[in-house]
């Protein structure tokens, strides 16, 4: 580490190479000119980026039209937002950090104007998406509605940033923003989660990093449910004091059994499965929470009487709000938990689609394939 | 007031006059001896119970499985949970109240000593229906595991009293733990609602309370939806800023252009409408909050995507958790609202089953039918 | 109302009357050019100011060390921070706003980057004051920090704006952001209050102000203490249950009296009085919470060990954050409470001088005193 | 351990050994009868107990004027409140716990029935004392109010256990308690701490528990002040980042360094010290938080202002409350922290007064003074 942020240049050049959206399924590597930030914004050199699922689906699918709305389509957007790298130049004012700062990067920026902003909820900003002439209200989506991390630079609201401690590579330092949106939803579910059951659906990275950030904050018995044994053992690793193939086994009874026939206090649904949110109120106890973190991307046939009848309290987060990312970075400073365990691939800025092959193909059990710009 | 109140014997007698439920459809009028008060317990001589459509369910299904669930069905069960009345004896340890008090009754009394209850969580109790032989934790809900309001006398814990103000009528007493619903639903969604976008969805009583508490605290605009206008109309006595009947119109449409597009801060869904929940979604502003207080009889299609994109905030209520029923009778106390607006009609304790036919066929418009004890 | 908003002209001249602070004492009125917004900012064309027993403060002291700090001291400053008028012009990228629009002016606009605007407590910004040439970081405090309302026109961010319906005198107006400090207190304290005792000590404008909020929220019983009858009879008018001259009565016995010996749940503490706070703990319930928003001049003899025992909470409040004037101006526009009455005195903006005279000495009984500018 | 357990008896005898107070510094050891457990009870024989600081206080001056206030004294009283054992009968309708289970016991069981208690926040009772004859509210606060655990066998409210895993000792669960009531002070202060900057002023036992937990929970950095070296090493191998003898360093000038300059989030006030809330104030960022977890004996001089100029919230707690024992107690199973260096000497039940001489006179560097009674 130490040697190649020695021999990495602070020097910033006219352009770079970024890697832009024509449309669905047309990413195009190019060359742009470098951005400048203004009032209380930074250059970030892009040191490594990992690969979400999200990103598939902007890819495949052009900016989803929840996403764009009304607003205009960029057609030379640059998608990308689980990147780290370093501040290479520093807006006007601008003296939290400075050049040569190893940052991590979450995606909002809110416009700090509108009643949720003024209250602390910029993920929930009604401004979403308005940062473009004319209607710039100042909110920023990296890699959403504003140019992102598939790019040797961009430049960022000094909102977005983290500090990465020295001793953290930059593979590991793109999985803060990941253990930061696992945090912001145990922060829903309550905050203080010691000595609480918690249950996570779903092993992916969100769901992974729930686990480990659960076990963190005390947690216990923190319980995972999946389909592939891979995945779970890698809970285990992470954590997890049990782990349930949803296969193999019916997670309702046995979450119940774990938990002396009381069921869990909370549940971090993480798998977007038609059925995962009547299975995880039968797993809940009465006045116990849920935390919905992936959604199925059809309607689903919910049994809504429980939620009334046993007092439940449901909770539907998007990205990392609440400065949970400073939390998430604090936590892997600490040394916590290691998120390493769930980064299997590298690639370089110029093989994109091979990284991404591997992460839509699962290719070798590719979990969190991170590419590395620098 | 003063006169019948002075005229009502405090005296006990030996036995008393109770509805009892012997199966589906199966009331019955029984002499039934008077029960006494133990320990933080008081003997309440009812002077008027009204009837709630929960009332319904119990009668003609017997008391739902969900209540029952393993606990042992009491074939000799007095139902009724809306009433209030006069303490006539103490039990042991109990000066809160005087013989001679009068006072409205919530449902739950929790056991005290559960996960729940030592939050002050106590409508979520995680001990539910036990307080019989062997099983006995403490936890009581009146008139539907314990012996309920259609009666001359019950017993009831302190924890689920009120004080009802001389200036009150029995019949308007009888509608504070209503009111103590719609309270707590505007508690969990947040408790300081001065200033905020609240929609109501589904005029009954409820919902029509919600109304008024919510414009009691200061919500503006109150928007309540609805299919009849006559229930609409009582929502604008109550304080609705608006009304729409979604038969005419369409609620997410004109709800956005009443709140200048940007959608509602909360709102109270009390219709149990199928799609009741995708509407509120619609209609809520991002990191916008929905109360769940009605629920459709079959599981409803969900678009859970909503939720999670739009940051929402879902709270399920049962009952009139928080000591909202004290809060509720502060407001009508001080003559916030006017709850007797939604009392219709009145009958004897003997005239329970008339006073049922009129609430469950909505005969003369019916909405709160109150039965007089005493 | 009408006639007078028609006849004004919303037309920006070049320059502007404007009180200036030389020094300690040292007001003089000059011409100065009028202001111009920028992103997020509105001019604001001033209509009436109030006075406030800071801007004495702040005029017999000049700015004083706790605000300067290592600030510079701008020599031309303008004090005055309870001001109303209407938008004249708009900066870019404003459409929250338009010309026309009547609105009162809160006292902060936070940073939005320091960990506290993050968390929406903008009112205890980090970089307080910091919004100078080389470190500017966007905080405003008007009247405080950046020039305020003793003058023709104010530059203010949009942050610190809320309607103003046409129903409502510019006078009654100015009284919306003392109204939204006593807001924020009654927020700090718990937000729903309805139902709770509550006890305000000191009946200055603050304190007055708790009274008709405290009231409006449902508040009941509560008790307002002072010196003078002619105040504590307003606090009566302003909605009171009960008022306590502490000349002639031990406040502490009154309010266990009055609460049955309990104590009260909430205390607003607005007089500054050295053993204020002690007595707040005496007449506090265990589990109690106290909002001090008036604090002594000198260090007072405090007995913590009370605040220990009795599981006090103490919350120190400055300004009226967390949106408090729109629910303050939310209330007022309801008519929930009449601030008029604590209007009793009006001046033209030239006489600055006279209308602080009468303030400072309570010439008449005043109590708020109007600058009326335009 | 196992052996131990295996080998002591869980029969339970007619009488048993226990101390007990008859006047100031008058501790008796006697022969009593083993007391039987009530409904919600269960009968503990203990194993362990450690002293306490306020032991002393109740040994020294008889229980204090505040916790008796008007109750009648027990001449036969029993103090000792930092107990664990093992259950050797259960009360009517207890099948929460089992004979043989082992338990740590906090202090305070609420009646369960006053306003604070129905809000979770029992340890504020408004009955506090009240579980005598003819004044029965069910409020027990072990060692304080009821029969505590210098003694074989107490009976104690299910309410106050938490169970205690085979593999921790005995000594080590006696100190539980502790870690619950440090738990407590960072539940108030916002229970999500991770990330966050706290300082813990006074390594008593309290001060060094707030350190462990506070780390345990992923707070950084966390500061201990004092004026010991032994006791701030301890304080460096339970966790803090860094240590300031207060005799040697200005405290305030050391926590602006370390925190940047910005003051730190949080401070859990654990000396007593007559200036340390001002020193608190003075350490503390604008809207951070300061929790008394001790209290200086005489009023203390106190700054006021700053309180309401810098927006900060202040909690007094005593005791637990809100289940804190047993989030600590999961921490501590799940080996978080090593709360055995705390433990520095064992004495016998017999040897009771030799135990209090080391822990009054902090003989040997006595920090947590066991009592072995089994």
């Amino acid at each position: 580490m130490t040697e190649k942020k020695s021999t990495k240049s602070l020097e910033v050049p006219k352009t770079m190479k970024a890697w832009v959206l024509d449309g669905p399924e047309e990413l195009r590597l190019t060359e742009k000119p470098v951005p400048q930030p203004g009032p209380a914004e930074a250059l970030v050199r892009i040191d490594a980026v990992s690969i979400c699922g999200t990103d598939v689906e902007i890819i495949t699918k052009g900016l989803p039209a929840w996403i764009r709305g009304g607003l205009p389509f960029n057609k030379n957007f640059t998608p990308g937002h689980e990147y780290m790298g370093t501040i290479v130049k520093l807006g006007e004012g601008v003296d939290e950090y400075k050049i040569g700062d190893r940052v991590a990067v979450e995606i909002h920026a809110g416009c700090g104007r509108c009643e949720r902003c003024r209250q602390g909820m910029y993920t929930s900003c009604l401004n979403y998406g308005l940062n473009y002439e004319g209607h710039n209200k100042g909110h920023r989506a990296n890699g959403f509605t504003t140019d992102g991390g598939f790019a040797q630079y961009a430049v960022n609201h000094i909102n977005t940033l983290a500090h990465v401690p020295d001793e953290m590579s930059d593979e590991e330092a793109t999985l803060i923003v990941t253990a930061g949106t696992a945090m912001y939803g145990l922060d829903v579910l309550g905050g203080l989660v010691a000595g609480e059951s918690l249950v996570v659906t779903g092993p992916g990275p969100i769901g992974l990093m729930a686990v480990a950030v659960g076990k963190a904050l005390g947690a216990g018995p923190v319980i995972l449910t999946g389909t592939r044994d891979s995945r779970l053992n890698l809970g285990l690793k992470l954590g997890a004091d049990h782990v349930i193939n949803i296969n193999k086994e019916n997670p309702v009874e046995v979450v119940k059994r774990i938990t002396g026939g009381r069921g869990t206090n909370y549940v971090m649904e993480c798998s977007g499965a038609p059925n995962a949110l009547n299975e995880a109120m039968d797993m809940t106890q009465r006045g116990g929470r849920i935390c919905l973190a992936a959604f199925p991307s059809e309607p689903a046939l919910v049994d809504l009487a429980k939620i009334v009848r046993n007092n439940i309290y449901l909770y539907g987060i998007r990205g990392e709000g609440k400065s949970a990312t400073h939390r998430a970075a604090a936590l892997m400073t600490q040394k916590k938990f290691d998120a390493k365990l769930m980064h299997t691939h590298t690639f370089p800025l110029e093989e994109l689609p091979t990284a991404f092959k591997y992460f839509r193909g699962r290719i070798e059990d590719a979990i969190k394939v991170v590419v590395k710009v620098s």
